[in-house]
């Protein structure tokens, strides 16, 4: 990596959100840092990209030395503009967040943070997504700052494996002092949906997608179990979604008979 | 799975694709079929769920013995809608596409198609997305109907390990008559963008998200040779996103220092 890394900054919860104003602070002082970012919320649009619609790009006003640009896209859109038409180079890192909420466990497949990280893995730009635990706009990201700080210049120093990035949550605040950092696995759950049928003023029924997450996993080296403990976890998340494991037991099936 | 299976047929193409026609036609040799589909294409949009809308559901004339719904949201949303409120109960099979144009390779990141067949797989309910290399809304699903017949009896026969679901890719009619069904590993390749830019009429430029698909994986065993090769391809896709071979890794980070 070079002295001075090119970093780009990116989320989903839209370039005005507290949470990667907090990121590009921390961000600059590791590098030159361009921030592209939906110019409305993104979140739960996973690894939406726009094949239907054209996409604008805005340069707005920096408060600080980093430059801005609003996108009207999603977070992969926003990785994809970035990289081909915005950014003076390729960057050397890419950091998506913090989000707003948490993106443990399965939450990773729906999230629009994870999936700007994921497309910088697809780009071979080591990547991180981050996330805070609370969905409050107001939540306060000052414990969660020297974790930040640590895990990125881990990054910058060592790089990442090929074809992963890093997936960083964050505990509530209640967990303060948080007990440090730690690598783990995705813990394996699921979200138990209610629809909530509501009938709009000429009696017709819509539905609002609501639910809870159900952990179906007790490994203790998940990252919900850690996260309920109190530590900041790292998981490393792969492009690859070959399910290697069933592979041989799939190669028992006779096709031909 | 019991005699007369409940077989939940979705897509991303939206339910006026003739894909999910010729699956429909295909599924109702298995069991009672409910079709729950897009009302419009949903085409890269990966795993996006709708949390800033509501939802719409719409129950439509069936040409057919299966019973259908268009709703105003994405595949992921439409395989939760089913379950939680359109089907008579829990379907025991769920099956996506057929896709128009190809879902090998990193393309089920950003496949609608395949993101019904992952939240099919969330729900631990045997899921398979299936696609055909060809774009056109004219091409012949012919050559692959029996392929899907064997593909579909064999998981109604066996099931699925849980947390994963398949992804099959028929190549296209040039390559008719198919050597076979193979079982394979997702190549790992990107899209290289070429961002079209353009100018409106009132002088600012736009952009559209265009690129060509490069695979970097020279294996044998990938998807992406096997359907070059002639075969349609099997690939067992699972909702753990870890980087399992990368966590070792990271545990030598000293975080503390």
């Amino acid at each position: 990596m070079t002295k001075k890394p090119l970093i780009l900054v990116t989320n989903d919860d839209s370039i005005s959100a507290p949470g990667i104003k907090v990121l590009t602070d921390i961000a600059n002082h590791f590098g030159e840092v361009w921030v592209v970012a939906p110019d409305s919320p993104m979140s739960g649009k996973g690894h939406a990209i726009s094949l239907d619609v054209s996409l604008r790009v805005n340069e707005v006003k920096s408060t600080g030395p980093q430059k801005e640009f609003k996108v009207s896209g999603t977070p992969a859109d926003c990785v994809k503009l970035a990289i081909n038409k915005v950014l003076p180079r390729r960057p050397d890192l890419i950091l998506s967040g913090i989000n707003h909420g948490s993106n443990a466990s399965i939450n990773v497949i729906y999230s629009g943070t994870m999936s700007a990280a994921v497309e910088g893995a697809l780009e071979r730009i080591p990547s991180i997504g981050f996330s805070l635990c609370e969905f409050s706009w107001e939540a306060s990201f000052e414990a969660a700052k020297p974790a930040i700080h640590k895990i990125i210049s881990k990054v910058i120093e060592n790089g990442l494996t090929t074809g992963t990035c890093l997936n960083v949550n964050i505990p509530e605040n209640t967990k303060v002092p948080y007990k440090g950092i730690r690598v783990c696995r995705m813990a394996i759950g699921n979200w138990e949906e209610e629809l909530d049928e509501r009938i709009d003023p000429f009696g017709r029924p819509y539905y609002w997608l609501t639910g809870k997450f159900v952990n179906y996993d007790n490994g203790e080296d998940t990252d919900i179990a850690a996260l309920d403990e109190g530590y900041i976890t790292v998981v490393p998340i792969t492009v690859d979604l070959t399910a290697h494991h069933a592979v041989s037991a799939l190669n028992q099936w006779d096709f031909e008979e």
